[in-house]
């Protein structure tokens, strides 16, 4: 590591955002990334592999909350409350303050293709995830993956939800209408 | 066209998934599958566009099929059971000669990131056709998206089970076993 640079990781993330969204995705460089953020671009590479991954740095993160989360359900728990205990534990990230950003990173990302498909990637990943999460606490198939896949769409349908949502139904509430939605739906 | 070349573009399909098995897809060029297929390369580019194509080529048919039986449920069907029908009507292709070919093309699907990736970006698609295909029936924004995710979890837990089901449970029987345990699942 060089020299201290406060919040560098932050800073880059902040500038790498404005001009995704000034600019578009494909027009920015790392070079203007760092140019922003006041750092170099020796800095920007010790904290992301590339410019796509400042995007995504959040998916590896939310993954493991929430695979932490159905791991930690009480072993009485059925797979579906399992599922749920994870999508509540999103919530520790997907707060207020975490909304506009979502809102600019969504726009960034609907507008390239590529990205579009890394996120579809991204989400089918944290299915992955979450079914082999419920496996080792006995789910068998393909229980452990219907519940998983069916919490993926309810997570889905959620976050579009929290990123359009004007007023100021939080992210949990949001998941509660979602999944009593689902049940009526399917029943 | 050229002159007539009796089910050329089977004998292409068949070519190259030989070929995919045999030596992976990455290994294999357009003019190996023409050669084994005992055609030229202008004629399997007058029939795919690439050699991913080949696999794929079904993935718009299936699209198509899904959408119809969508758009073609009794007015008075609630949404889940138009995604039924759906879901239903892709047993007029999942039928038992279409297993073998659908287990050689997963194995090739499998052992690439690149077709895995491809095959993730027709399943939302699929999706995203489901719920526009509910939303003209009138259904509203979230439960549109729902259902139609919840509909694209079942055909995804079905089609695993299809492909490895070794008995003769037809698609239709497993697609209602597995709408079942969804049910049972979220209750």
């Amino acid at each position: 590591m060089g020299r201290w640079e406060p919040d560098a990781r932050g800073r880059l993330a902040k500038a790498a955002m404005a001009l995704y969204a000034e600019q578009g995705f494909d027009q920015t460089t790392v070079a203007e990334i760092a140019a922003r953020a006041g750092l170099t671009e020796r800095t920007f590479f010790r904290h992301f592999a590339d410019k796509r991954e400042v995007l995504f740095a959040g998916s590896a993160e939310l993954q493991k909350l929430l695979v932490a989360a159905v791991a930690s359900a009480p072993t009485s728990a059925a797979p579906i409350d399992a599922v749920t205990a994870a999508l509540m534990a999103a919530g520790d990230v997907f707060n207020d303050e975490r909304r506009n950003y979502a809102r600019e990173r969504r726009r960034v990302i609907v507008a390239n293709a590529e990205l579009r498909e890394r996120e579809l990637i991204k989400m089918a990943s944290l299915a992955s995830a979450i079914a082999e999460a419920l496996q080792r606490r006995g789910v068998s198939e393909p229980a452990a993956s219907l519940a998983a896949e069916a919490g993926i769409a309810v997570f889905r349908v959620t976050f579009e939800r929290w990123v359009d949502e004007a007023g100021d139904q939080d992210w949990r509430a949001l998941v509660r209408g979602s999944l009593e939605e689902l049940r009526v739906l399917v029943s």
